[in-house]
Parts: C-alpha cells; sequence; structure tokens
C-alpha cells in the first residue's frame, strides 16, 4: 500500500481531533477549571482543530460523582456552559467506554444535544458490544467511532475479525489505539494497512491514537497518516495518561493544509499548560519506556510516578520478575 | 529499497556510538567530573556499546583551553587516566571539525594512542577539506567517519557529489547528520536509502545522528536503521546539544542482539544523568521544535532556553519574522 500524499502536500480528509481533556483527566481526575475547559475550546477553534473531545460519559452507577470532576461525565449541562450552542465549526465529542457507561439513558438524541460524535472504546473481545452500542448511538444520530484499545496484545486473527465485524456495521471511523506505547512506526504502518484494507469498499474512515511511552507517539501518527489515516488524536504539550499522548503542537507543525494555526496554541500552552505541567505529572520518562517495550499496561509505571520513586533499574528488574 | 532484516532480528553489522561526553558536552561546556566520565566508560562497556566518544579535539590556537573542559580538546593523557590502555572490546573515538582542528600536530600515530576512530565533521562545502584530513588519518592508522552535518540544508546535487567523492576515498564511514532535528522518518529513509546506494559497491558503512527538535531522533534512527544504517549515535538520556540526541536508553531496549543490556545504564542514569539534569538544561521543548520544522540552526532557540524565557508565541513570531 502506497503513501497518499506526500510531505508538502494538503490531505482534505485529515481531521485533528484534541482529547486534552479526556485522555488529560486521566492524569488530574477531570478536575480541569472551567476556565481552562472555555480557553482550550476557543484555542482548538482558533487552530482549526477539527473535534473536541471532552471527556467521558461514564456511569454514574459505577463511579462516584463526587469523586471525580465532571468531565468523567460530560453532562449536556456542563457542556453547554462552555460552548454555549457550539456555533463554530469545530466538532464535539465524548467517549464511551464498553460496560462502564449507562448508554441507554445517558444520551439524548442528536438534536437536542451539543453532542456530535461518541468515541465507542473497548478491548477487542467486547467488539460486539461495542457494536451494540455504536447502532444505538447512530439510531440517536450521532456520528460514531469505534476506538479499539490495547491493539498490540491482539493477535491478526482477532483484529481480522473484529474489523470485518466493524465493516459491516455503521461506525463512521474506526481507531487503532497504541494504549501501551509499544508500536514501532513499522508495526503501526503494517497494522494500519490491514484497517485501511478493511474499510477500502465502504466510506468508512480510520483513526489513530497514541501513546508517547518510546517517544514514538508523533511519529506512529505521521506514519499511520502517510498511508491514510484520517482521524488523529492529539493533546496540547502532550498531556495524557502517562507518557501521554501525541503533542498538537507537534501536529498541527507538520500538517501543510493552512486552515490549522499554532499561534493561538501556543499562547494556550504559555499560560495554561506549563502552569499545570508543574502540578500534575505526564509525559515520556524511563517508567514509560520500560512498559512501551515490553508491551505493558502502564499501571505499574504510573505508580512508580505517583511514589516518585526513581530507582529505575530495581523497577525494571521487577517488570521483568513479573513476566 | 527494502528494509534489511526486521522487527526481531539481530543485526550483527549496528554499532552504537555513545557521544555523550561529546554532545552533551555542548551543553555543559565539556565540564564532566573525572568520576562521571570514568563511570559512563565502565557503564557503556557493560551495556555492549561499541564506541565512545570523548569529546573533540579542538584547536588550542582557536580555543582557550581555560575556558573549556579538557573534553574539547582529548588529550591522550587524559584519554589515558580514564581507560588506561582501554582493555575492553569498545572503541573509542573522538571529534575533529573541519577547520578548528589542528590535525597535524594534535593527533599521535594510532599505535601510540588509545582512540580508534576519528569522526571528521564538515558542512557540505567543506568536503575537500573533509577529505584531506580522513586521508591523513587513515595514514596514522585510525578508522575515519565524515560526518556531514545540517545535512536538511544542503540539496540534491551536493549531496550525490559529496557521496561520489566521499566513495573515492579511504573513509569508514559516512553519516547522515540531522543537525536541525528537521527531518521526518520519511525523509530521513529517503536521504539514507542515497546514501546506501552511494557506497553498495564499497565496504563503507553508513552513520545517523539525531537530533530531538520534533521529537524524532528515536524514530529517525530506527528508520533509518531499518534501511541498513549500521552505525548509531545516542546519549545517555538524550543528552546533547538543545533538543538533545536519540537516548541510548531507547535503542538499546530496540535492539535485539543480546549483547547490548540495559540494566548498567540505568544504574548509571539513576546516579548520575537525572542528578546532571537537575542542573544542567537539554531536551525536548517547544522552542527547539519551532527551529526544527523551520529547519532552522537551533541557536536562537538555545538563546531563549539560556534567558529562561517562556513567550512561546512571541519567540515563534519572532523566528518568522526573520526569515
Amino acid at each position: 500500500m502506497a503513501r497518499r500524499g506526500n510531505l508538502m502536500s494538503v490531505r482534505h480528509d485529515i481531521k485533528v481531533l484534541d482529547c486534552t481533556i479526556r485522555d488529560g483527566g486521566l492524569c488530574n481526575n477531570f478536575e480541569f477549571s472551567d476556565e481552562f475547559v472555555r480557553e482550550l475550546y476557543k484555542t482548538n477553534v482558533k487552530c482549526g482543530v477539527d473535534y473536541m473531545e471532552f471527556g467521558y460519559k461514564a456511569s454514574r452507577a459505577l463511579f462516584n460523582e463526587e469523586e471525580h470532576g465532571k468531565w468523567k461525565f460530560c453532562e449536556e449541562e456542563d457542556l453547554r456552559a462552555i460552548v454555549g450552542d457550539n456555533i463554530s465549526d469545530m466538532k464535539i465529542s465524548v467517549m464511551a467506554d464498553v460496560g462502564r457507561c449507562d448508554y441507554k439513558t445517558d444520551f439524548l438524541p442528536k438534536e437536542e444535544s451539543v453532542i456530535d460524535m461518541v468515541r465507542v472504546a473497548c478491548y477487542i473481545h467486547q467488539i460486539p458490544a461495542a457494536i451494540e452500542m455504536i447502532e444505538y448511538f447512530h439510531e440517536l444520530g450521532y456520528e460514531t467511532t469505534c476506538n479499539i484499545m490495547a491493539i498490540s496484545q491482539a493477535n491478526d486473527a482477532q483484529i481480522d475479525e473484529a474489523l470485518s465485524m466493524l465493516a459491516k456495521s455503521n461506525v463512521n471511523v474506526i481507531y487503532l489505539v497504541d494504549s501501551y506505547g509499544s508500536l514501532y512506526p513499522e508495526n503501526a504502518g503494517d497494522l494500519i494497512k490491514k484497517y485501511l484494507k478493511a474499510v477500502e469498499d465502504t466510506n468508512k474512515q480510520i483513526g489513530f491514537h497514541a501513546h508517547n511511552n518510546q517517544n514514538l507517539a508523533f511519529a506512529n501518527t505521521i506514519e499511520t497518516l502517510s498511508y491514510g489515516v484520517s482521524y488523529l488524536d492529539t493533546t496540547a504539550l502532550g498531556m495524557g495518561r502517562g507518557a501521554g499522548n501525541c503533542a498538537t503542537e507537534l501536529l498541527l507543525g507538520f500538517l501543510k493544509n493552512p486552515k490549522y494555526s499554532l499561534y493561538s496554541l501556543l499562547t494556550f500552552i504559555e499560560k495554561y499548560m506549563k502552569p499545570l505541567r508543574a502540578e500534575v505529572e505526564w509525559g515520556f520518562d524511563l517508567q514509560y519506556m520500560f512498559t512501551g517495550q515490553l508491551n505493558r499496561h502502564p499501571r505499574e509505571a504510573i505508580a512508580f510516578t505517583d511514589e516518585k520513586r526513581t530507582d529505575y533499574c530495581e523497577f525494571y528488574k521487577g517488570l521483568l520478575e513479573n513476566d
């Protein structure tokens, strides 16, 4: 499969999706101030970002509302307090996890909501459940994605079957999610070709969500984009769980479409992200590199970070013993 | 040109070259303690690193010895104070800049020196001068490389001519040097195929030296390696001028040859690099991203860092006005 376009060309199918509040919220329990979220919203509009994800629609039966910031639940009134009727060209998305979302009660019909797109996140064995949710959201009138997480631990047969099932569904976008930041550009490229092939006779698009455990989030994003991925997840200053995500500023500086602009984002980073970074930890460091190299969930690396440990060698030996 | 090997295979032609003291020395004026250099030497030996670069052989007529740490000059006695006769399997290199090195007086014949390899660094218009030096070092008995810097600002005709001249010389290794950290894996891959093609009928090898301005140092290193690059420059914790280099720990964790081991390096990083990082600044940040994206020398970004500025947007606007 050849690359689409080249390093100078504009690809009009590209959509940049900022998920700072959603993936970054995993670092600070979704406790962003309204000012922060409103300024990020205005910034994304000015920068030409195509979608902004505000958080999760998590089940209030499973998660106590008092123990989490409001962007874990993304209630309609909270969204509207930030975006009004969202008269901008930028669309709004929320994420719904399979098994952790009361989707039959917590979503309004699209015409009553400022939400444009629901992204259904699942592990590969949950594809049937994800499709049930996707069809429900489709009926309500939303755009939908299926974000298949932890893809580096799925096998080829599972991936083929999942893609074949999704290709027959009403989903709009299928995402490859490198949850553990363990993919190298070469495997990410090979995998994405499989995704692109699975939807070539449909009007579905492919997306990519990176993690930066091996400092490859941006590299994997532009590698997969070069083969035809259209939906690209980024976060301001790479804020996201553990090692974080592909930084919006890296991607906007790379894309050649003049609709994208860095200026407003730089002002936002200066005023909001750098101060936040002084309080909340995220980003590439050795402990995340280890879990990425070993293709493992970053939970032990997150605990190592939270405990402010610096005994990298002991930690690494411990990881290998657990294997 | 197809990739050589795959993500599981061992490539016996690969040589890892640690240039922490040399490129990292550009961050702290080469003022490393003897303990630091000695421990790094022992660490590199234990980790299976193939070459360790100790610094520059800079002209004492051009640079005052009292104003720089000793690794800017790499005198034989200073090297021997660290490595003795270097009875390890690891080889020792130094860098000699075209026009800034008194090469005819400052090098001993190989049999009297612990230095194994001299790396001649030049800009593309200095290739004839570089070749004269290379032939001199070859006569003295050293292995040689030619590190063509700032390659992202050279044009195709210049590169073709330079490679053709070097292919006829006695140089052992030709390096592509992404001085400005402006290459994407796609261009780095295209360029490196040109280098590999130029030496395919010789027994010369190709090397790659990355900078991390766009967080692509490791990605570009493994992309070029996949096409056949053998000599790979790295530094501990990515220490190097401005945004730094490809981190040794990332590369050693990627390579499949069991001769490479991370453990000792992790202990060294814990004990020496992390404390050093608290005193000396290097590594990916927005100001370096801008100069990388704009394919420019990082000097303004280094000044911005030294002045502890955080007005990223103003700085970026200023860069564009200078263009």
